[in-house]
């Protein structure tokens, strides 16, 4: 339920751009495709405790602060809520673990990715970026 | 992580409507939270069991063969998979489920399953369905 993130949290909180997010999530799902192919099978999801909660908060904390970067980098449209979207993020790859574990291969997170980034998408602004922007509204 | 579903899974089965679906979501989220404002508060998540891994692959199955009946009455848009939407759609319940456990309020569920029915508003047709279209593609 909560595999160990082999990725860079720092690239996370920091985010540049909405491809580094996206990098970010492929990370993620090679890594679980690693897991669900070595040839000691991971066990079953176990329960939610101390530990596995405190891990998930953290990744929704990173989440949220790379959303919030992307936000004063002016990529998001106006009324676009970091919390929300990490919520929204969080539920798609926690879902997406969970249906992964059960059938032992990538396929659902890998659709449970794909939703959540469309949903980021949605709250982006067209605009490019612009460069030397470091203006923090 | 999987709690008792209170509705009616033929209604799920035989989608009319994309609206059908919504409600059914709404019944979910109604249910979950007064499970969670119950006095005797639920336990945290399990992990999962054969009876919880049959129950979600029933529910994915039902979801499934909504798709499908949304499809027979043409509002979907060619190129879009039932199995695929009804895999988004559970990995959006089954994170959201999991982080409102943890949170205790079933917020971060209502934020999943908004994401899920904009996930598959992408792919419905702009028409209404055509009166007495019994017509199976």
């Amino acid at each position: 339920m909560t595999p160990d993130h082999p990725t860079d949290q720092n690239a996370v909180r920091n985010l540049d751009s909405p491809r580094q997010l996206a990098d970010w999530a492929q990370t993620l799902v090679a890594h679980h495709k690693r897991q669900l192919a070595s040839p000691a099978p991971s066990p079953r999801p176990a329960g939610i405790d101390d530990s596995s909660s405190a891990s998930l908060h953290r990744t929704w904390d990173d989440l949220s602060a790379g959303f919030v970067s992307l936000q004063h980098k002016n990529l998001l449209v106006d009324g676009a809520d970091p919390a929300v979207l990490a919520t929204a993020f969080m539920a798609a790859l926690q879902g997406g673990y969970l249906l992964s574990a059960i059938a032992r291969h990538t396929g659902p997170l890998e659709i449970a990715v794909e939703m959540a980034l469309r949903q980021v998408a949605r709250s982006l602004t067209d605009e490019p970026p612009r460069p030397h922007d470091r203006s923090h509204r």
